[in-house]
């Protein structure tokens, strides 16, 4: 497992800052790649295909998961999001980190397949700070955000599942704290088998 | 659990710079202290009791093993070393981090009693590099060095046991390898409960 990359797997509610975070931190952070999601859901505005995600008909996605390509995948809100087996392991194995922005079914998922993944848990400040951030983003509707807040209050207990949680206060704190998880992670003595 | 420091362990074979890493890494971090071993061998030259070790009495130490004030303690190369339990105990619950610098013995003692602890095994860059460490070590016979290197080479049968390996190359690096790690503990789960 020496000179193997280590997965990480990055969750949390809808809102929370996910996505803020994952560019920061690859930024920031040598040799890490971020993954990148296939999704059936129609692109938002300025996402491009196979940068933001690999945007899949339906059909597509479906033929993926029948020939097992997906290291994770799931259903949310009706559209279907997933991981793409391959690109991860070929990264992994030429020892480049793999972050997974990916939400927590997912995230178990991944724990299953690779029990060697590290899972790290993104927290709001707390919830009046999450509704805010919600609201803010424009492209949903009032409908959607109030969806979506009912599922960030079940994804909450999913949390013991995972292996760290960090709070989202400050993105330069929260870059810093996983680069410190990262480091750790590498120092464990069962990956030294 | 939350707001209490974190217990951690440094160990590794004797000679691997355990004492120049734990000294740096108390001066470098805030809010951790160093917890003072107390022992029945003699004093090196520029060793002060109370400050380096509490240097007891044969008699004084089992008085204190009798009355279980030590959180471990161990008979090593004919002296006794042990932690006093009190002193830890208050440091972590003012929320003090505090660090053990002790052999594996008493690491696993430790792990037995706060399974929360942190144990991190502190690994020469190799076996040439801690002989040439222990044989500058003045004080010591070459009779001693070589009792100490058989033991170093059981030591590392412990390795496995510990929860982090980390390989002192440079004093600055390990450092901040071992500031991460209790970084990147204070964000794990299971610490939330």
């Amino acid at each position: 497992m020496i000179g193997q990359g280590i997965l990480t797997v990055l969750s949390g509610p809808s809102g929370v800052g996910k996505g803020t975070v994952a560019k920061a931190l690859q930024e920031k952070t040598k040799d890490m790649v971020c993954s990148i999601s296939a999704t059936t859901r129609l692109p938002r505005k300025g996402e491009v295909n196979g940068s933001s995600y690999y945007f899949l008909s339906t059909d597509e996605f479906h033929r993926k998961v029948d020939r097992q390509e997906f290291l994770e995948w799931a259903q949310i809100y009706g559209n279907f999001y997933g991981t793409l087996r391959l690109p991860v392991e070929r990264a992994l194995s030429g020892g480049k980190d793999v972050l997974l922005e990916i939400d927590v079914q997912g995230g178990l998922q991944v724990k299953q397949k690779f029990p060697e993944a590290v899972l790290i848990f993104l927290l709001p400040p707390n919830q009046d700070e999450l509704e805010s951030r919600l609201t803010k983003r424009a492209s949903e509707s009032e409908a959607d955000i109030r969806k979506r807040l009912n599922w960030a209050e079940e994804e909450f207990e999913y949390l013991m599942h995972y292996d760290y949680a960090v709070v989202n206060d400050w993105v330069d704190e929260v870059v810093s704290k996983i680069q410190s998880i990262m480091v750790a992670e590498k120092c464990r003595t069962w990956r030294l088998k």
